[in-house]
């Protein structure tokens, strides 16, 4: 007998498949799954191969964690507040309304203690987490009337989920559950008066200034939406170290890449959109405090009956709060002046 | 004769060695380079180790991209703005005035067509450049006396260089070189009236705010600084396609842990900062306009006669624009929002 060589232990042929939330058609989100599947066959010579698939080739898409957790599958790329309906405490893996952005859910993951408070939730399901691209700060939706007063919310029948369609009931919107491809005729026969859907790259595909001209900003519900990469438990912890580093490497990598490519694409399609009779507005600033009031709320109401989420959405707040004070200093300052600048020509 | 096992072939021994510019007191960069180092080794088992050096052990810190040409070492981690003597388009690979903030640059090299074009450059001189980290916004440093109008600028004497220097010096400030760990007693006799460094992290270190209490933001030649792994080119390209994959995710995980580590570190250190005296000052509108304007003045001189520059500063501006467009609808109003939504309390 011959000794094996140590390389091929530690690198033994591994073959996954990972279930995205997503179907192919949003390729930037879809798209980071494939970027990290890829980095992963590279970085090992094709011994450890992720089969990627889109929502509803092996199971839903809002069924990815379950996926996961029953060991179908052995990881997902998901967004956690899909899962809100087992527990509020999934939202703040991805957003809440009046979250962290872009740059502060990262700073948050990943040297602010939020991956670690995450994960030992998580891991009561059996999950690991690895934070896995963002959106950016999301918009308002579309609209087919203006906003002009919180009495305009009353009554409106708007597409949106979660903890945000919360936030909107307390101010009298009566929130739908719509999948994406059924927006656009439920906004054009009226049945719905809004529907919220990411941003201007993948809203421009689906058409809505056709049919609800008004769009509305900021998507305060979605500061940033930060996608997931979800592994079953058990099998993360079977794999070998290198194989551990090479996925936590690769999903980083994707994670860089997909708010890259949204923030490259989003410039062109917001062009796109106004020239094609999108009329862009920001929300009333009434109507922002009014849900900010309530998403406050309603923090305080899950909080005083869910020890998870109290004690990671406190963790969240605080952090927020210190990244606000110091954003509000040079970034921010700097980038209102190139607005500005920009704006002057 | 056996055949080795292909794996092995495909994941040879290898030892490189890269040098830093930056001390390891300045510990959120520098470790950019050991983050970057670990994962390699980490998803390689071993065998590919790359150490790293701090600025002073092999070369000086501003002479590690010549380092990396001559084959002293076969990487870097640097600024590219450094070498700006050699060619003012070096300066495009981390930060110019009025340039890009951070998550802009990550857009612009990813995803925006930046990396190309700074790695058509990169190659003449024997380079291939990944990005690894980022400041974000810098402030603008440090003043023993209020900066209230333009004509406060004039015979400033202060501590700044590159393009940044030579926009100061239009509007009749004196730029001084002075190292780092120079810069108090320069202050603390007024041998110079200000300077600049990093952000509330790392300026707290040196103590500043005890020598030039007015703390200046934001930092508008360094709206971002992005932090790039230098390679030499002929070194890249005899490694197999495993390590150069791996390499590039490691990268990758460097740049996005970077920023965040900065993004969770300034907000306490500003505090701490004001607590022990700092006075936090904007500069004047007027300040920045006239500086605004003198930038652009110096890329079109500079572009008069270097196609290089001309060629990627009319990349990066035109999608610095688009980018502003953007910015200014959802995120930039979603921060503004929170900000006041803070403030109130």
């Amino acid at each position: 007998a011959v000794a094996m060589p140590a390389i091929a232990q530690s690198m033994p042929e591994v073959k996954w498949r990972m279930t995205s939330s997503f179907p192919k058609s949003l390729d930037t989100i879809f798209g980071a799954a494939e970027v990290f599947a890829k980095a992963v066959s590279e970085a090992t010579d094709g011994k450890f191969q992720i089969q990627v698939f889109a929502a509803g080739e092996l199971v839903p898409g809002l069924q990815a964690l379950d996926a996961v957790q029953n060991g179908t599958v052995e990881m997902c790329h998901s967004a956690s507040y899909y899962y809100v309906g087992k527990d509020p405490t999934y939202a703040l893996g991805t957003a809440v309304p009046f979250g962290l952005n872009a740059r502060m859910i990262n700073a948050w993951f990943y040297h602010g203690g939020g991956l670690e408070v995450l994960n030992e939730f998580y891991k009561k399901s059996g999950i690991y987490m690895l934070p896995g691209g963002n959106t950016g700060t999301q918009m308002g939706g579309w609209f087919r009337k203006e906003i002009k007063t919180v009495d305009d919310i009353k009554g409106l029948k708007m597409r949106i989920a979660g903890i945000a369609g919360q936030v909107l009931a307390k101010l009298g919107a009566v929130p739908q559950q719509i999948a994406g491809g059924d927006i656009y005729p439920a906004l054009e026969k009226g049945t719905i008066d809004a529907a919220e859907w990411v941003g201007p790259y993948d809203d421009e595909k689906l058409g809505f200034q056709k049919v609800a001209r008004y769009y509305y900003y900021p998507g305060f519900w979605e500061g940033c939406a930060a996608l997931n990469f979800f592994f079953n438990d058990a099998k993360w912890n079977e794999l070998p170290p290198i194989y551990r580093s090479v996925l936590t490497s690769a999903a980083a990598r994707a994670n860089v890449d997909m708010q890259a490519s949204y923030d490259a694409k989003n410039p062109g399609a917001v062009k796109r959109l106004v020239a094609s009779g999108a009329q862009l507005r920001p929300f009333p600033q009434e109507v922002m405090e009014a849900c900010y009031k309530a998403a406050n709320e309603i923090y305080e109401e899950i909080s005083a009956t869910n020890a998870d989420f109290k004690k990671i959405y406190d963790h969240m707040r605080a952090f927020r709060n210190d990244e606000y004070l110091w954003f509000q200093v040079a970034e921010y300052t700097y980038d209102n002046f190139m607005i500005r600048a920009r704006a002057r020509g």
